[in-house]
């Protein structure tokens, strides 16, 4: 079967045809849309396309509700609680954003705890936002359990990722985006189907001890990335992502990948830092003197730097769907 | 020789002794003094009574200003710069943690940006100021150069410790605190003095090649915990900490070590963060919650433990000094 190129624009319209296909307000589904749409463009397929079917299911099931209007409550003068009300959570961020945007000038710093939420793709996409406006984007998400507390055996965390994003004037902002566990565990879920061995390292057993075997370690937890600092790292932003927005942890939250069951209710905690006056104007030609300075080592680039390739280039020409994943998306919209 | 017992009291008033003999104020000595006596307690004796020497140097030499007083300037009504004034972080950052105790209830949030400043120590004791407050606390800094970037060769990054503690009402605040490399350089540098070999993944030889041979890895550069994933957070601290306080980066900063040339002038960020109406007054139990599903587990732990424990031995039994690091101190003061 031959490939199918779309433009962004193009793969938007039919995620959110299939979202809207499938008991989703029209509002929700582009905002949704425009997430995935950008993840697939820049290469981040497992945040991509790849979610649109049981994103479908789910707002069918109505283990997310795909009209849910997220509601904004303001809870000090630079913060604000965000219900995501069962919903999908770009929408929800997309709210919190705007908020912060129009506080940080005045507070020069500003805060949303985002609850009642569900999977929030890259990270990268909403922190970008902030700093597209000139803030420091700050972000931290819990995620359904994979990861077990350090000299333990059970899942408890999630992947809980981070992201960063910096304002840059003559450039795309800095963006920083990065889950905490080892490896995802996409990879070895592939070395398991392909009956392959993993690297020690990546992930325990079910009874916590260290395995190669890709089948022992699909039944087990997710290895952190720098082991017990990285667990420490992993607790820290399940402390600010869920029980600071009084959300599921990962060991209460249900599966993104299913339409079974109740609403995962995990939770997102999106900060933004004006930097203008905090470094007394200092902020961006400090950044690209720490930018140049790196780059003059060969062998170093800037994190984000493969994203915007793949990004420019498909803007430039398309995004390659396989003719199957196209067919797929299609008929999701016809429902 | 015998070892000394000394109490908490006592150690940080010789510390302050010693500072005050050289050429430092006394408030200003007496708010260095209570930290290092506080990591000395905690067995963080990287950041206790092994910098008394260095510090009290600096000041004579006026690499640090043992008079200076920071000044806070309001740059937004949830935001503060503090300029530490080339004197030491202690002060500055008592400073900045009473403004946001007194902005967070308010507004939810708040920063302080601290410039001009110098070692800060061990950073868990800031952020639990703030947990105890009940405050969130979240706090970065930079450090002199010892972390190449990704695939480079040369120190551009500090160790860049990223610290966070959180509110518990019936116990210690739950305190998060580590640099970023995998390992501190002191370890390194004791292997290099007994000439034994050092693990593969510590360190980089001064070509970016990876070593084992503890020589080269001093002449070298120290890998970041979590390797790639880690040197993309590394960057991140540098950013925060010395881009937005519109610092000295790793790269530009004097040894905190000696008395020669300027001050190093690094930063440090620090966030406030109000958990009650965030989490709808959710925060304390979700944290117990899980805490309690972490202790479940057989051989777990929660980050801190040790350090509370050797805290509390500590008011009890005394703080140990070898006869000559008691004797070296007193001397300090008599100087």
């Amino acid at each position: 079967m031959e490939d199918r190129i779309v433009t962004l624009d193009e793969l938007s319209q039919l995620i959110a045809k299939a979202l809207v296909a499938h008991n989703t307000s029209d509002t929700n589904a582009h905002s949704v849309a425009a997430a995935l749409a950008a993840a697939e463009a820049e290469g981040q397929k497992g945040h991509g396309v790849s979610r649109v079917a049981a994103y479908a299911a789910q707002a069918k099931s109505g283990k997310v509700d795909g009209h849910a209007q997220p509601q904004i409550t303001e809870v000090g003068t630079a913060a604000v609680r965000v219900d995501a009300k069962s919903g999908f959570a770009y929408p929800a961020l997309e709210a919190a954003i705007e908020r912060l945007i129009s506080l940080t000038p005045q507070t020069g710093v500003a805060v949303a705890a985002i609850a009642h939420s569900h999977h929030c793709g890259a990270m990268g996409y909403h922190v970008e936002k902030l700093a597209k406006h000139g803030m420091i984007g700050l972000m931290f998400s819990n995620s359904p359990k994979g990861i077990a507390p350090w000299g333990g055996h059970t899942g408890v965390f999630g992947t809980n990722p981070i992201a960063f994003a910096a304002p840059r004037p003559h450039h795309a902002p800095l963006v920083v985006d990065m889950s905490l566990s080892k490896v995802a565990r996409g990879k070895i879920k592939v070395a398991s189907q392909n009956n392959e061995s993993i690297p020690e390292g990546w992930a325990l057993d079910a009874e916590g001890n260290p395995t190669t075997d890709s089948q022992a370690a699909m039944s087990g937890t997710l290895l952190p990335m720098g082991d017990a600092k990285g667990a420490a790292l992993v607790m820290m932003v399940e402390v600010l992502s869920a029980a600071l927005t009084a959300s599921h942890f990962g060991f209460e939250a249900s599966s993104f990948f299913d339409a079974e069951g109740e609403p995962p209710h995990i939770g997102q905690l999106l900060l933004a830092i004006h930097p203008g006056p905090l470094s007394e104007n200092g902020f961006g030609p400090r950044l690209e003197t720490l930018i140049a300075t790196i780059l003059e080592q060969p062998g170093t680039r800037i994190p984000g730097t493969r994203r915007l390739g793949l990004r420019n280039r498909a803007r430039q020409s398309g995004i390659k769907l396989s003719q199957s994943v196209y067919e797929k998306l299609v008929i999701l919209g016809e429902h």
